[in-house]
């Protein structure tokens, strides 16, 4: 199964790109710009010798793979998925990784925006033809723990959608990677939640000077059979 | 030093007197009735005879320590800071625990309601006197966990407030309790991202028929040395 990542250029999907090629998984990188995703997908290669991966422009790359990763900032996210909305098909899952911070229009990147659909992954779906679903994840995942192989990841992923069989399949996904572990956090108007994190995360790491994910506790069987049911 | 509980007759409020009481620290339980304040503080001594243990009207109690605890349903919080308005001291700390769920309003409590001064606890701030400190915090910790003296805790209580002094002294408070990490998650103004974690732990216990909560990973040291720096 090949992945698509949308935005793949960018830190979190350049990261995220490392992490499943070294899992084996053949990846997309897409980007506006072919030039700069064959230059990522070089640069992935490099540091990956073993790496299956090639490049494509977001439109293209997006044909490739039944699960599609958009990892673009908040300001492109309306811009990318109106030129993704011609080609995406029905049975195709989207999940996206938007947060909707202040940043994106020169403000705090520990302040959340208010998107008026509640959240960006309702704005995703929203803007996502009929029979794609669109599950939220991977928010809080440091792009800079990803990036950095030898780094061991210790943390959760929070999903959330508003079809169970879309969150299995991401979480399958999410598990490719080690040390990550899908949580599911119910349906997609969760997303806003899940999204607020990010700017928490980032104002802990400005005072503990890290780079700092979460991890829900209190899962029975530490969570490992829940997606199994 | 005795730690005040207003609404200390509620889930939350007496989860947290029973752990404060059993780390040794002096009680006094408030409520607007009298009477079911010492029937709360009645209880809490039949479960741990060592207790020290007192009752009080909510505005009596705030009176009787430094910090002062603030747990109760969003739909009273309003009423319960203009009650305590006059009774507050400058010095003193208010932690906020309220979190503003649609349950207040017969709503789901996987919702979170949109706050004119953006969360419960900047609600807090704006109704509590000059001088006052407000933390919010306590947010995502389970009151079934804490309830249940047998049941060992491991989890974090995520902090914020415009002072760090007053975020240092209510971490002491948390440390207090085996098994909770105070983390420092900055300003007052983080408290709305804070908040929205119970909506989502609910969405989460709902799936997994559990008692969630968080921890953060990442931290430097695990965290240990931080509020001692």
């Amino acid at each position: 199964m090949t992945v698509p990542i949308i935005g793949g250029t960018g830190a979190l999907g350049f990261g995220l790109a490392l992490r499943l090629a070294a899992a084996g998984e053949e990846i997309v990188i897409g980007s506006r710009d072919l030039a700069r995703a064959q230059e990522a997908a070089e640069r992935l290669r490099a540091e990956l010798p073993s790496a299956r991966v090639s490049a494509a422009v977001n439109e293209e790359a997006a044909q490739r793979g039944p699960v599609v990763l958009l990892c673009v900032p908040f300001r492109a996210q309306s811009e990318n998925l109106t030129r993704l909305k011609p080609v995406l098909q029905p049975g195709q899952i989207l999940v996206d990784a938007t947060v909707p911070l202040a940043a994106a229009f020169s403000g705090k990147a520990t302040r959340l925006l208010g998107v008026p659909q509640g959240s960006a992954a309702e704005q995703a779906a929203e803007m996502t033809p009929e029979g794609v679903d669109v599950v939220s994840g991977f928010h809080t995942v440091s792009a800079d723990r990803l990036r950095n192989l030898a780094e061991r990841l210790d943390e959760d992923v929070l999903l959330a959608s508003d079809r169970r069989e879309a969150r299995a399949r991401v979480a399958a996904l999410v598990e490719r990677i080690e040390g990550l572990r899908p949580v599911d956090c119910g349906p997609l108007e969760m997303a806003r939640m899940i999204e607020g994190l990010t700017p928490l995360l980032i104002s802990i790491n400005k005072r503990y000077r890290t780079h700092a994910g979460v991890r829900i506790t209190g899962l029975p069987d530490d969570g490992a059979g829940y997606w199994r049911r």
